[in-house]
């Protein structure tokens, strides 16, 4: 089962419908697919599948409610979004938070998380029946987030969760650590010495070496940034392009 | 010192002006101020202002470059944003570990974080300029994020590093300072110029160097490993060291 598909994005009463739209593109971005409209005031016209970019798909599936509870009815967990969380203190959660609790409970059922109003958010009757009430820790000074933006930050967390809970499942299964970047070469240690050695042989006869300050920071660099072997070939090359200009 | 205001966000030849007014509100709203525009097709016009929202500040301060590499010049990191990155395996960083990096070496110095035009990106001889080359972890099948929710994502996760920080700052205050790394300097993007100008100079004197691939690889090489200022100078002195063998 692909968890994703288990979170809803519920906008209630969105005003604009280019908002709609960009909200489409933003969860497909996400891999988020499910779309559902709490009696919008525009419908979804040209605006909205304009800014939807290609996600029109989205906009094309999405559900819409005349009522906020049926929007939630068969959901699990319901998240809701606002700015005004005065009395809300305990059930607060940052979108971090949120998008591991929504792969969590993804498991079990789905999960709904709800954007209120462009201009005046969500009612505190809708945010009663939310379980927890996310916030964007945003500037304290400016917290106009976008509504479509915040769509953005969440389905970008969820989907964030999303792919850890996939790799740590490929690891249990694997039981092996994964492996990144397997058509890269790296020299042996051999191989870093004989460089070692050249520079400093080079660089000594040059006169720029006189103690051993040099190569410590040399092979700290080098280290530090784990040459590939083609990068060891190039720099060996660039000491015996020096050694034949030297000797010419 | 306000880590935030270090980071400058840079964006370049932005074909719509209600992108570069979207941006300024999403920078905005997670505390950024600093916006480097670099040859932007439209002017800051009253779409941008209209979409910035109230985030007109920031566009009134936006700084105007016909160059790229002189928004860039003042900047010790520099993070360029692409979905086109195939050859760039070795450099990719995902949003977190950008937003954490970001913070760390804020402590030193400015740090640029570019996005490229909205259809083709940032162009291959841009993305070399950068140190770390950021891929947001989108839908395989559907990756068109807009621009100013990708400046959104990332300045989304600076903030979210920035007050991870701060936290740690307070407990670090109260129980033990432990900080690291704190007295590292690290080069401008124009010293680095200046060493990979010298180093091809002398190569191609050298014959060494007969086509672009020399330097592609050795950009590839120093921006992986975050060159220090004493490294660069250990470099650049090696560079001397041999132009004054060859004339001897």
């Amino acid at each position: 089962m692909n968890l994703l598909k288990q979170i809803q994005i519920v906008l209630v009463e969105t005003s604009h419908s280019g908002n709609i739209g960009s909200t489409a593109r933003a969860m497909k971005t996400m891999g988020l697919s499910h779309l559902r409209l709490v009696s919008p005031k525009q419908s979804i016209d040209e605006q909205a599948v304009a800014l939807s970019a290609g996600a029109k798909d989205v906009l094309e599936q999405a559900q819409i409610f005349n009522r906020f509870d049926d929007a939630i009815a068969d959901c699990q967990l319901i998240v809701g979004t606002s700015a005004r969380l005065r009395h809300l203190q305990s059930s607060l959660i940052e979108p971090r938070a949120c998008g591991e609790l929504a792969m969590q409970r993804a498991k079990q059922g789905k999960v709904a998380i709800v954007f209120g109003r462009e201009r005046v958010g969500l009612t505190n009757e809708e945010l009663l029946k939310c379980h927890y009430h996310l916030n964007v820790p945003t500037n304290a000074e400016y917290g106009s987030l976008n509504l479509a933006m915040a769509v953005q930050l969440v389905s970008y967390e969820i989907r964030m969760a999303w792919l850890n809970l996939t790799k740590n499942m490929q690891n249990d299964q694997q039981n092996l650590p994964l492996t990144e970047n397997t058509n890269i070469s790296y020299p042996s240690a051999e191989s870093l010495a004989h460089f070692f050695n050249h520079t400093e042989r080079l660089y000594r006869e040059l006169g720029f070496i006189r103690n051993d300050a040099v190569m410590l920071k040399l092979r700290r660099l080098y280290q530090r940034c784990e040459l590939e072997t083609a990068e060891l070939n190039l720099l060996r090359g660039m000491l015996t392009a020096v050694e034949k200009g030297l000797n010419k």
